[in-house]
């Protein structure tokens, strides 16, 4: 039987995305922006128990990674939004798996 | 215009599916069952970087979440084995799709 040196690793690429659109709060971000928020406080009242510091890290990780983009309105005072890049846009459909897989298999909290 | 009370909040049970599935290794140890890999030092050699405490608790959860199931081999020594439940192998729908997304976007590592 062989032995552990034969196990076939699974694929680098996969397991850097899953890490990285899974990391925590990560996910709900990005649905947050797909249904189209776009200030950061929208982005933080669409998702329950987000906190300043932790939307702020992953908007900087997910605007370095190219998925999301952010753009300032040159408005008085300035405004900030966040928009999905195409490589973000591509996760529509990670979302919508994930979407059916939860209402198949995940109750609703009481 | 609307108040931070309007925001449409993003679905618990999409949010829910996304922590758990999303949480370090996971993903990557739901791949490694998906290939094959039902004994605990093939999960482990199958993850580059797992380590021994992590896939312990992880399976733990997996467990507890209905995910994967430990079976119990009667053999000499008794050999432990661990299988995707139903629940588990509807992730696949949600590893293909991610699986995808890496392919496109996702450089291969140097």
């Amino acid at each position: 039987m062989g032995g552990m040196r034969d196990v076939h690793q699974i694929c680098p690429r996969f397991h850097a995305a899953i890490e990285l659109i899974g990391a925590r709060w990560t996910g709900a971000i990005l649905v947050a922006l797909m249904e189209g928020q776009n200030r950061y406080a929208l982005i933080k009242a669409a998702v329950p128990g987000l906190s300043d510091t932790m939307l702020a890290e992953r908007l900087r990780t997910l605007e370095t990674e190219d998925i999301v983009e952010r753009r300032v309105i040159a408005s008085s005072p300035v405004q900030v939004e966040y928009y999905l890049t195409a490589k973000g846009r591509d996760l529509e459909q990670v979302v919508k798996t994930v979407e059916a897989w939860s209402h198949k298999w995940i109750a609703l909290p009481a």
